[in-house]
């Protein structure tokens, strides 16, 4: 049996000598469910998640119109083989093992420009719960457009020192037989690609926060990706299967793919990268930028390493901070960096670039939802870019209202339901944490003719959907499921959604009052033929000039009702 | 001005030209808010939290009874100097500026055991964010028992790689005169310990998330703590003067030390280290674990790297998975950890040890909640400890419920106040996302006699305390705010809940019957004169035989209340 230790009358050198560094792979493996991996159902979905927005930044940044095959093959009760295929640019095989086996690893973190991925955690996180909870290791393959061959590459992670090991390293045929091709409708563009495959502990369950509903939502947001989706499940009465061969007898041999179709023939315009903002920049930040930059004047610092400081700019800081604007920045010791600290905050700039990011725009979220969710009335705001702590974001509200039993998905006693997307990324957990949630819920849409419990969602047969695009999309966790209450963001997303409120109020007014109309012009109607017949008696004209009369009387009736 | 870089069509060789590593340091500083530092305010509270969490830690491993003094400077508008001060066992130079100026640095993560601290990030953190916003280094005094001088260091972290660059290591006298060690009782006891100063920018607010009101509930849960506390902030009027030297004139020189007695004299039971209990290990770590062991047999890995396996225990996991007790452990390959894996589930074992937990207990809550909050009825639940994925913990609620009136603080129309505490820590932010808010909004409050919005708080004069004790406190982000919803966490959170809820109820219902009592024995009592009066005119008695029948008739009556 293990034996406790006893732990009083530490001294502050057997204290010392227990310190040791923490990795953070061990960190994250405790930690879990930071990444989104609490529970077998959740990790699924993580796993889909993670590798879907890698290929698709991938295909966009290469500017290949993306292509791409999720496959979930269930293999045991609680257990699931991910496999996700590309037809991206590929990946340098000296680059597989750190990519997909490494934490805090990417090209994407460095830089400020609009992408899913941003952290250099996802996949390589999705691995390392494969193998965690089943002891394999992550499988790649992968061709290059300038290789002939394609690559197979196993790696596992080592938690220990979060360093990928090496298990199989092969050259292949591209793309592997087993993938499916056969139903892609492109085969030609699937000469080089990336597919990523993960055994895992993993359950699959349909409804809101599936990867069903994932994929759904993210073709919506993503109208130019080609998606091609299956479920291979064991059959239900033999799941508890003892031994891998009677497993393998037993899958449904012919699941058939869901093809999402592209519904643009496009990508979208390409998101630049930008250079920080001097406003946005912490002296921390600015003080080791100067100590890196490869500038050899503070003014050319200034004017090169930061986006929007034009000379008059730099010297204009140069001067409010007593700097020459030819000092050498690695030289500018703490106390000077201060001040041009102080004098960067004075001069007058123009605000960041913003093509750096990339929205949805309104038409596209107006087809999106009119794509999916039957209703009567759509409208979107797209909000022009703005800036929090010096990072440019644009928010986006779409809004769909259904007539009452129009759309059996939304009950009108019910709470709306929000839609929740950033960076084009569907956000389906954390829903309650979220900024989006927070900034739906404290706007007041009484005033906009719905009922709303106080500080809670309104109440109706409405979905919205919100869009926060950024070159750092804050998240409440590493799991990027729900985004941070920055002031900031909370604003531009109540400005939208009034805005999308004040028009779905014109709308309901104009129903309500078209409705009464037809009410009044119900009654009146009743009433024609009586008056007809009441000014035939009283002026005595023929029968022809009553029929006549009445028609007259139905026509005013009808310009009235246009009218009102 | 910066320029734009075009990025559409890159390929596969220049995109993996820019993977590079990220360090955990600047990963974090990047995300700040998962830490804890989105705002000035919450900045300032995260701080001193995470100074005291060490302090504590520190003294009852040392087996010291702690004495803190925790001290915030108001040095300009929005900057303060944080300094905690506490009669700890010190740190040993070498280790101090990994300590303080490294993340994923500490003595907590690796082992089975009850701490505040757990992952090596908080105060490191917090001296990243010190640096950020003001460019200084966080300054360490610290003497240990055997040194005799004490050690000054002023180190920053070089975020790039995670590593502490020294600003500053000189020798000087335990302790430093500005302190104010004059208000100190243990003047004695000061003679070793460890002192962190920090500037940053902050913003010092009062209220229910303010450094006040947690160094409150702090003093409430840790009884043997001795605290001293003041903020010395700047005139208002003179706040914004501009150079250093006015600053420190402006000072209100004599804020007053606010001093939090210790109730007890003794330290709570010490909390000792575990080995994992097998069947909270998954097969990923029993992997790393036989990888890793000095063991030299399976059967010795199995005894001595886990608790609860015995001799016996051992044989039969062997026996199940077809193994020799005497294999090598690093030998045993992945097919073979797999069968042992599942022999392992397999065999009945006993339940985690739990020494490793230092519950607060049942008195010493009640002992609390009747110090803090002013109410009529209180009580606690302990429960016993359990086990969620192999980490033992342990769940405390303690109810506290005033009568109408009796309590300011306490309204009766208002819902019930949370206070939530993580292994003697409180958490004030984020409440919302904790699972110890979902057990409370999802107990039936109403079966127990309070009104209860629907999935909400109950509504009335009561305050909860509840504490979860763990040897792993699964927290949804690094700042430690709120306990991830883990279903066993959630469920003894229920049943302790429901426990005070039952006595709440048997509480509510003798105060109701009472009430009753009292006003039918005022409608009685009305009537006993007219009675005695009539029985004298029928039977004719005497005066003074009139009062001993009206005085009977009171006793009859008291007699009957007291029975209700």
């Amino acid at each position: 049996m293990g034996k406790t230790k006893p732990t009083r009358a530490e001294t502050a050198e057997s204290m010392g000598a227990r310190q040791r560094e923490i990795s953070v792979s061990e960190f994250f493996l405790k930690n879990r469910h930071l990444l989104g991996f609490d529970s077998p159902r959740k990790a699924l979905l993580t796993t889909v998640k993670e590798a879907v927005d890698n290929s698709l930044d991938a295909c966009e940044e290469a500017g290949i119109l993306p292509a791409i095959s999720v496959e979930l093959r269930q293999i045991a009760e609680a257990r699931f083989q991910v496999q996700v295929t590309d037809n991206g640019p590929g990946v340098v095989r000296s680059q597989i093992p750190k990519i997909f086996a490494k934490l805090l690893y990417g090209s994407k973190f460095h830089r400020l420009r609009m992408s899913r991925g941003q952290q250099g955690i996802g996949i390589s996180a999705a691995g390392m719960y494969g193998q965690l909870t089943t002891g394999k290791a992550t499988r790649i393959w992968s061709k290059t457009k300038n290789q002939k061959q394609g690559h197979r590459i196993a790696v596992q992670l080592d938690t220990k020192t979060n360093k990928p090991v090496i298990i199989e390293d092969v050259e292949v045929e591209w793309l592997p037989t087993f993938h499916g091709e056969d139903v892609h409708t492109e085969p030609e563009s699937f000469r080089h690609g990336t597919c990523v495959s993960i055994e895992m502990e993993a359950t699959y369950v349909r409804g809101r926060l599936s990867v069903d509903e994932f994929l759904k939502q993210c073709a919506i947001v993503n109208p130019h990706l080609q998606l091609h989706y299956r479920v291979i499940l064991l059959k239900k009465d033999n799941a508890a299967a003892p031994t891998a061969e009677q497993q393998t007898e037993l899958i449904q041999p012919e699941a058939p793919w869901q093809v999402f179709q592209r519904a643009v023939k496009s990508l979208p315009p390409p998101s630049k990268e930008i250079k920080p903002h001097p406003h946005g920049v912490e002296l921390g930040v600015l003080m080791a930028m100067l100590k890196d930059t490869s500038a050899r004047s503070l003014k050319q610092a200034l004017t090169q390493d930061f986006s929007r400081v034009s000379d008059k700019a730099a010297h204009f800081i140069c001067d409010t901070a007593g700097l020459s604007p030819k000092a050498r920045p690695a030289r500018i010791a703490h106390q000077e960096s201060e001040a041009l600290f102080k004098a960067i905050a004075e001069v007058k700039l123009m605000r960041p670039p913003t093509d750096c990011l990339s929205p949805i725009g309104e038409e596209q979220i107006v087809a999106g939802l009119q794509k999916e969710i039957v209703a009567d009335f759509y409208t979107a705001v797209t909000r022009s870019p703005t800036v929090y702590r010096g990072n440019p974001f644009q928010v986006e509200v779409g809004l769909a209202y259904a007539k009452p039993g129009e759309n059996q998905d939304l009950g009108g006693d019910d709470p709306i339901r929000v839609m929740r997307f950033a960076n084009r990324v569907p956000l389906l957990y954390m829903g309650g944490g979220c900024a989006i949630t927070k900034a739906v819920s404290s706007v007041n849409w009484k005033s906009y003719g719905l009922p709303q419990p106080k500080g809670s969602l309104p109440i109706g047969p409405m979905v919205i959907m919100a869009h926060m695009a950024s070159v750092w999309v804050p998240f409440t966790s590493e799991s990027k499921e729900a985004v941070a209450h920055y002031p900031e963001i909370v604003r531009e997303l109540t400005f939208a959604l009034q805005e999308c409120g004040r028009r779905l109020s014109v709308y309901l007014n104009r129903r309500k009052r078209a409705a009464e109309a037809e009410r009044k012009r119900g009654y009146i109607e009743k009433y024609i033929p009586h008056l007809a017949l009441g000014l035939q008696d009283i002026l005595g004209f023929p029968e022809p000039e009553k029929e006549k009369v009445e028609t007259n009387l139905k026509d005013m009736l009808e310009r009235t009702r246009l009218q009102v």
